[in-house]
């Protein structure tokens, strides 16, 4: 960020667009590791950002938590998903999210679905954070839809809205009982695709 | 609780008796409704209880979180669950607990399953309230496997995992998409009993 800062010609957007980002990302990781309720200060000092800096970028600490939610998210979404170059069957590129699912609840850190801990954690079904989880949450149900209408199941909406069902328990399986998957995640979603006509 | 506290004949141990069950009641809804959060004062007016009063039952607010998930967790989990009595064959007795879960996910006012939340929210594996959250997990998971057995499934053990992930997941899905889960649990749950061969 800051290499690419310097070397931007545009010298009042870049130094804008770092501390943007900063700040989201450590929101991000703060909100994920701590929960929405952290303060503004604590926000604040772990971006090493004025809380004047914050407020010339963001309106409300609920924008922000919006806004780090949709960035996060991205990548989070992009490292679940198969690459367009991964040269996978239909039904492989769907066991690719739960096989990176699984890989995920192995390690200490993880504190589950970022997008269902935000929801969970929330309660107000309307808050702009929870619009943002609920477009990527529908992001990831698309891509089973699409994989399995490719890969021929007999209701390829069921079985994307079952597949969704399936990695958001084992995801929460995970948080609830503090250990890694061991396979359960792979195991369901292999179940419901042999139901589903996609073997 | 107040009749039967005039009713009994040990004062002490009634007068305190209704205290104890009120603050577990109010902070139950309260945690559930607003988060783990919620701040000893708000608890205290909610229950109509004294700080003093509390600190005399319980030594933190960690120790009221944890001991008021239990007392709804008992209740919850009661309701979920098929009663003895209901003459029904293994497969529906699972699916009576999904059917319910349906009913419960067309509220407004249902948040998810509250050991799911509880664990999302807290972050810390080791707090007490976890620890009464997972306890509460595996004993639905208890309830499918001892099921799964009966109905002859494949390998009860894993389906009853899986539908624990179900169960989960649909939960999960319910407080994320704002929206009441319109069959998706039981036809989920039926496709994995389906694959274990308890048809």
């Amino acid at each position: 960020m800051t290499s690419s800062a310097q070397a931007s010609p545009v010298a009042t957007t870049a130094a804008t667009a770092p501390t943007r980002e900063r700040l989201l990302d450590a929101a991000a990781a703060l909100f994920y590791r701590e929960g929405v309720n952290i303060g503004i200060e604590a926000l604040c000092r772990a971006a090493g950002v004025s809380k004047r800096s914050m407020y010339q970028l963001f309106t409300s600490k609920d924008d922000v938590l919006a806004a780090s939610l949709a960035r996060a998210g991205s990548r989070y979404l992009s490292a679940l998903l198969p690459t367009p170059e991964a040269d996978l069957p239909p039904r492989d590129r769907i066991l690719h999210v739960f096989e990176h699912l699984e890989s995920l609840s192995a390690s200490p850190d993880y504190l589950g679905c970022p997008f269902l801990a935000t929801a969970f954690e929330l309660k107000n079904r309307e808050h702009p954070a929870n619009v943002v989880a609920r477009r990527y949450k529908d992001a990831l149900t698309d891509f089973f839809r699409e994989e399995a209408r490719r890969g021929g199941a007999h209701d390829p909406d069921l079985l994307a809205r079952q597949l969704t069902v399936a990695f958001d328990g084992s995801s929460s399986r995970a948080v609830a009982q503090a250990q890694h998957l061991g396979g359960l995640a792979t195991a369901t979603a292999t179940a419901l695709l042999d139901t589903a006509g996609m073997s």
